[in-house]
């Protein structure tokens, strides 16, 4: 008998790997935070021997999602400026209350918030872009939750960093200091196209060889953008973007609500990525990303929650469920992104956005233990025909019951392990006080 | 002192009426399934002495929804056949289940489930259209929740009604049955345009007329729906109901999701209702109902789940927020339906279309308690900056924590009161199993 760490029970596991597979009556064998097996219930137990055995009898064992675009410490910021559009917000709410309030704590406090929220809803790996991104990473490490750390880029100040320069020497430090974590990854991550000169987006495109990284880039969210960039350079963002030398398969092109033929075109000849953003994007009243015609098109097409201060919520089972809603409607086709498709574009797809598709987003041998449960059998999920549709269309963030993270059980019966949620509320708490009092 | 039968004591009461209030330190006095006042804690509780006092001190307050459109027994089937277009999900998938399984027990079971789902995620009274209506009415009155239970007629046989005289029979006999029923209100509701001949829609408004009842039909759910009936009769469905007399301002007219000129006249001269069921709508890709659009001309405009079978939650927290950010994106407008109008959608404007706005719909004095508690204070609504937005924006179905209807507590901090949660899961699984076993 092998002495391994864990085996996890379960009434259903959904490994959502390429072919649609519900394994009934199988477990899952975890050791030193990898799957070594997943097999029936009693020939696993044969094989080998667990320190611990969790019995989820009536759930379904799925890989973690994976939350492809967020700002994680804007969770200060959820609910602050709502019914507003995407400029108004930025320029009136959300600029001025970063510039007062901005600061170390903030992004550490707001990070654990975050997170907090994540976990209980079932995702296992975000991207993030914000600033502050050391003490973003300092929650994150605490907290034992992997994450792909964008360091953001900017032409103008911020409380963060003074002048471009700042920025990359503040990227290039945490891309050194924290190197060893094995949970961490990094992307660069110029903000957008309307706040990132050409100068400093080629300075992107060095930083992201010089460290073998993946760029994370907010790309043509509205129809303003992109009028206004041909306006001023007679190209639209993403071709900009190509000509700049920023764009191949490790590009992640955030939101893309605007997307004609030849970006279709572009995307294809590059492998590039897009992250899509349905309730961010319908909130902000931004526009709706074509992902029908992007997958159909060969093109990998993942999902980000974005903020709460422009969603409200970091509920990637929601946020899928939109996605294929909104896809449904707006290609006037029922079948368009079922749920299976949607499942993986929470997962897999979100994790080959991230360059991390041989280590997590579906549940196969030698990858991580990157999992969640969810409760089959709750009065909101019965009667139960089939499992995927049912996590699409019909379970929400509280059937989500354990999140593990390489392993480690971050949730277990819906009680955080890493954090304590009592100090986390209050610091919520005090944060808003500080902000009402402010009146931002 | 006044001996009253409860005092609710909250942090934050929202009564939705027409102003929007944020009461803070206050509490409600009901007696007699009524609300007596609203007043600050200390000088209610100098006024009034209750047999009971519930604290919530980190909760807001506010009307139970009102899904203005579902089907109830369909909770049965939850999930059975998803990512397919109205008409083959409808002819190849529900009607030959329906056609096999649906009883009388179908009907009582179903309801219970989802009177069970309703009262967990805040909805304190349902607009109603299916079978075995005697049974839905049954069902509601175990549990203690207010309905409008519609009285379906349909040209074609089914298991509850061989003939057209079958069904107007059935729903004469449902009207007087339980006509003593205080929580119990009844429509005529003919199925739609294309399954009611315009001698039994004639029928319909002769049953209305002399019940002094509301009609709920679907009606211009589909393009395809538009385009049988011009082809057909000449006349778009809206008009061909205005011109056979079923239009007026006891008319719902549910989904239109196809709304021209002409449909706004006559919506605006009959002051009908619209009942809006978007991520049904989105979900069968059967269009976008303009609501905009219709509230900027005066029409009243309520929100429903649809059935689970096609949405699938009754979940109208999520069904709210689906109606603000459909608006916005469709109009290309951040500003559309903001949060307060989406919450207005779903308590006072579906009480108006039920014709029940004295009576439910706000927290106002001398109307029914119908009231709900949110959770103020969880992880996802935290920090809070502006409740009414929260709650459209970041709760959830679980944030809802209390559900009395007409003075009574049918969920009490999350525990169901006259409904036998474990008793009804038993029964939604075997549902389950015999269907999955005849492979419908």
């Amino acid at each position: 008998m092998e002495q391994i760490d864990l085996i996890i029970e379960a009434q259903t596991i959904l490994p959502l790997t390429q072919t649609q597979t519900v394994l009934e009556n199988h477990a899952i064998a975890i050791d030193q935070g990898k799957i070594k097996a997943i097999a029936p219930t009693a020939s696993l137990h044969a094989q080998y021997q667990a320190k611990e055995v969790v019995k989820r009898p009536h759930h379904a064992l799925l890989p973690g999602f994976v939350n492809a675009h967020t700002h994680v410490p804007m969770n200060i910021l959820r609910g602050l400026a709502d019914d507003y559009p995407l400029m108004v917000w930025l320029q009136e709410h959300i600029f001025p209350a970063e510039g007062r309030f901005m600061n170390e704590s903030f992004a550490y406090n707001g990070t654990l918030l975050a997170i907090a929220e994540m976990l209980r809803s079932g995702t296992t790996c975000f991207n993030d872009m914000y600033y502050f991104s050391e003490n973003i990473t300092t929650a994150t490490l605490e907290a034992g939750m992997r994450a792909c750390i964008g360091a953001t880029i900017l032409d103008f100040p911020t409380p963060y960093a003074k002048t471009p320069d700042d920025y990359f020497s503040r990227a290039e430090h945490l891309f050194s200091h924290f190197k060893q974590a094995h949970l961490i990854s990094f992307a660069v991550a110029p903000h957008a196209i309307y706040t990132v000169s050409d100068e400093n987006l080629k300075r992107c495109r060095a930083l992201a060889q010089a460290y073998q990284l993946p760029i994370s880039m907010h790309v043509q969210e509205t129809q303003t953008e992109v009028e206004a960039s041909v306006a001023n350079t007679g190209q639209r963002p993403f071709r900009r973007l190509v000509d700049l030398g920023l764009v191949d398969d490790r590009f992640m092109a955030v939101h893309m609500t605007q997307i004609n033929d030849e970006d279709v075109t572009l995307l294809q000849a590059s492998h590039a990525h897009i992250v899509h953003c349905p309730q961010s994007n319908m909130k902000l009243a931004s526009g709706i990303c074509p992902i029908t015609r992007l997958q159909e098109a060969g093109i990998n097409v993942a999902i980000g929650t974005d903020s709460t201060a422009s969603n409200n919520d970091l509920n990637m089972l929601e946020e899928m469920r939109t996605a294929t809603l909104l896809a449904k409607v707006s290609t006037q086709s029922a079948t368009a992104i079922p749920a299976y498709t949607a499942l993986r574009m929470g997962t897999y797809h979100g994790a080959k956005a991230l360059g991390l598709e041989k280590i997590i987003g579906s549940l196969e041998v030698g990858k991580a233990a990157d999992l969640i449960s969810i409760d089959l059998d709750q009065i909101e999920m019965l009667p139960l025909y089939h499992p995927h549709s049912q996590i699409i269309y019909a379970s929400n963030r509280e059937n989500v019951i354990d999140t593990w993270v390489n392993g480690r059980a971050l949730m277990r019966n819906r009680e955080l392990t890493t954090l304590d949620e009592e100090k986390l509320k209050a610091t919520a708490r005090a944060w808003a006080k500080k902000l009402t009092a402010a009146h931002v």
